[in-house]
């Protein structure tokens, strides 16, 4: 497994390049033809029946995928139950509250100390309005739903390569390169340049389009006025703190300016399918759909059972754990069927009879690193002081990510927000590799050169590097073009009387819908092949 | 005023007319230049401190300008008193609800049938993020915001002139602008076109930037790949029903069909700093700010009070009215000083003792014509079929827009939206013209062509035409540059003892953010008048 996880991370490193050098854009475009990104192919709700008589599946991991499988099998007539590794069901389904403690591996207990109320999701924490199979059982199990807001307007962009490092408003980036590209394409519109690829008649309503997208001047110039300023919006003082707008658009930044800080770059996020509006979270914190399918299933889990070995023979499938906080006794649970969600990452370490071809599957796929830590502050100053009421601000810092929350919106008080959220690459791995508390005092460094607020108003924080966390020693599989072709078919097929499922066997990875829609998958072929016989 | 209406009507055709050749956003720029959408200069919580003893001021309105004085006023230490024409606080912030009824002008008394929770926001529905006056008092008064979704990347964009008048997904024409644009100006900059304008540095990373942010091929060209399949999403088999999603990007529009439908043009209304993200609305229907000044004032406000002259002398003013639900006796109510919010088509035919000039600016301003239609659907079909959750669809129709609600996300049962949402032109003059029941049945024909489910999910509707609303005879006061010229500062000064506020008499008019604005503004001067002895 090291030297494939070495394959993988050096791939992830080449990512990472890439999205530095020409921007995340680019890498995101790596990232979907790489099968890191794929589409949602829920097909409704399933309908499972007629499960034979008496007849058993032992579900390992209560996560997503462990408690889809557990409701529809046990709708179908089954008999199930669940061993769960954790104290709670959910797996990286997760919301870390003021009150709880969180220990990765190697380290210490810590008590996150937020205010009541105040949370960060470490794990998933938006969903695509396309992600059809979440947002199914979301709705069947009544769990209410708010937008995330992903792009604002009035977030910034930030890049240590351009305009002596200052912050810049989403809205100026935008507008500024669609200024300039449109007043480019007029000029050479206009000296014939477009002669013979588009028609006379299309090249006037071209220049027209272009004026009013472009918010270009009766002479087609993109540069200062009132046009400019109804997409630009008017500039607030930077610091100058509360209610000292001053009505005007600014200086557009200049196409060089945007072109060589890689500004732009990031706009895709906003852009992309993924990311697009509206995007959703549950209200309250992530952790609540896990908590949704635990009242339906959570007389079927034990909890605290560390799984330490996987047997199958032709009749029964037998798992070995032990009680994860005191260790020593090995106890057993069986079923008829196994549905196994361990990460792979654990999986791999486990003792489990399938076959070479699966097994193989199950060492070859290496975890994403991520890590995110989130800061509770004395009050929203971000709203307060800088009008951000939610979104994410972008910066080539190290903590590559500011998202403030999508709740609790013009509200008194304190608030968290998500200092830093990285993926792979050099930054994830040396958050990674810090103390907790070291991780937390540096995104506070970092944060204040785009808020500089953050030195007065920051409280305490809590943070979480996946690569550290015991139950899935990562963040997400990540799967190459190569892996997926050698791997992905033996790591999904049912090896004897056990399927895989969880989003490490989806061609969703890294997102809550994989999880479920790998599960649905699973099951179904499962069923199907205890139908037949 | 009969003459001076024309005027304004001539000019907002013209602005419709704009609107309707060169697309809206040259209809929004027209409108910013005349003054019309104003930026908001709100200076922070005001103090108004040491009234005189006994120093009474009589306020006319219990609208958000109105309820703004009444509070301020009274914490200043004035003895405070609100005539209000209708039987509730607000005036156009006013939501109808399930079991509410509502009379227009020379109509007859009608009920909205929508079931319990469901309603429309007649009037004002959004807040801008940088409205800063309002929601200081919604932070202030603690009324909830949720995000109002303005972009969907997934409603429809919709034209009778492209074809064949199938509407398009609003992230279709987004991806697709962008990516002819970026194709034309790489291919242009390719073959040296740029040479003399732009750095050859430049140049190489503006085709690196267009490759990315308009998905282009390695070729850069434009055309059906994985890239653009980022961007645009899959197509969704319109009409198919839920969960037949086929995971394809779908043919781009070519650039003449987006021209020439006129498609890109309401592209504007997503972009402009006035509709960026994020937007808000109270959680349960914009008369929750409303009610919460109410909570403040209730108890100053006598109700149904119809003002039928205003008199006032060297040492007070005096309103004469009558109980508009049982008129025939006149009542009075006096003052030592007058705020005066009664909108400018009601007080330019109420009997009133200021200055020439006042009255003259009194009579200038026409009143916007709007109408908006709700429409109670037996399921969110939006939300299941064609996966638009929140956001507005945009149209040629004479519908204009749609706007699916932006509460309730992913919720079984029913749902209301706005099937239509007219601002001056012909249709909003032709809709007014119409019977309520009429207008409820052209709309739905008219939406059936963007949502064809209208046909069998439709259940009952509401209506309101601001022009026969009986309380302000038109939507907003409709400035041009000229009328403001001559006579906003003459409308705005204190006149005696009488100062005016409202939408009317702000910079920012049809916002509730102007309301609040005008309302400090004309307060604040009033205080320091009175003061000043």
């Amino acid at each position: 497994m090291a030297q494939d996880k070495l394959v993988g991370l050096n791939r992830r490193n080449l990512l990472s390049l890439i999205g530095m050098t020409a921007g995340s854009m680019t890498m995101y475009h790596a990232m979907t033809t790489l099968g890191l990104a794929g589409e949602s192919r829920y097909n409704g709700p399933i309908k499972l029946e007629g499960a034979p008589k008496d007849t058993s599946v032992l579900i390992l991991g209560a996560g997503l995928a462990g408690m889809t499988a557990a409701l529809e099998l046990r709708q179908a007539g089954y008999n199930v139950k669940i061993l769960e590794y954790n104290n709670r069901v959910g797996g990286r389904n997760w919301t870390i509250r003021g009150g709880d403690s969180v220990k990765e591996l190697g380290g210490e207990i810590r008590n996150c100390e937020f205010d009541e109320g105040l949370y960060i999701n470490p794990g998933p924490w938006r969903i695509p309005y396309h992600h059809h199979g979440l947002l199914a059982y979301c709705k069947r199990l009544g769990v209410v739903l708010e937008p995330f807001q992903q792009l604002n307007h009035n977030a910034f962009l930030h890049s240590t390569r351009g305009g002596g490092g200052k912050p810049q408003r989403v809205r100026y980036v935008m507008t500024d390169i669609r200024g300039h590209i449109s007043e480019l394409l007029c000029k050479v519109t206009r000296k014939g340049a477009l002669e013979g690829s588009v028609t006379k008649e299309d090249q006037e309503m071209l220049l027209e389009a272009l004026r009013s997208w472009g918010a270009l001047d009766e002479n087609y110039a993109y540069q200062n006025s009132t046009h400019v300023r109804e997409f630009r919006g008017s500039v607030e003082a930077y610091r100058a703190g509360r209610n000292s707008v001053v009505p005007t658009s600014g200086k557009p930044l200049s196409l060089s300016e945007i072109l060589g800080s890689g500004l732009w770059s990031d706009l895709a996020a906003f852009a992309r399918y993924e990311f697009q509006t509206t995007m959703f979270q549950p209200r309250g914190g992530i952790d609540l759909i896990g908590k949704a399918f635990s009242k339906e299933v959570d007389d079927l889990v034990t909890y605290n059972a560390k799984v330490t070995k996987i047997e199958q023979d032709e009749k029964r499938v037998t798992a070995y754990y032990e009680d994860s906080e005191n260790p020593g006794t090995i106890q057993r649970a069986s079923g008829d069927w196994c549905v196994c969600t361990i990460p792979l990452t654990i999986l791999s370490q486990i003792d489990i009879n399938v076959s070479a071809e699966m097994l193989a599957a199950i060492k070859a796929v290496p975890y994403a690193s991520s890590v995110k830590v989130g800061l509770q502050f004395k009050r929203r100053f971000w709203e307060e002081d800088d009008l951000i009421f939610g979104g994410v601000s972008y910066t080539n810092l190290p903590i590559r990510q500011i998202s403030y929350p999508s709740s609790d919106f013009n509200t008194k008080g304190k608030g968290v927000l998500l200092g830093c959220y990285t993926w792979n690459g050099p930054n994830s791995y040396e958050f990674t590799s810090m103390a907790p508390e070291e991780r937390v005092k540096r995104v506070v460094e970092y944060g204040a050169r785009i808020h500089p607020q953050y030195k007065e108003e920051f409280e305490n924080g809590v943070s979480w590097a996946w690569h550290r966390s015991p139950f899935t020693l990562g963040c997400a599989g990540d799967w190459t073009e190569d892996t997926r072709r050698e791997h992905f078919n033996n790591l999904c097929k049912i090896d004897g009387r056990v399927v895989i499922a969880g989003e490490h066997a989806s061609q969703v990875p890294a997102w809550m819908e994989g999880a479920i829609l790998s599960s649905l998958d699973a099951i179904t072929r499962l069923h199907k092949r205890i139908m037949a016989g």
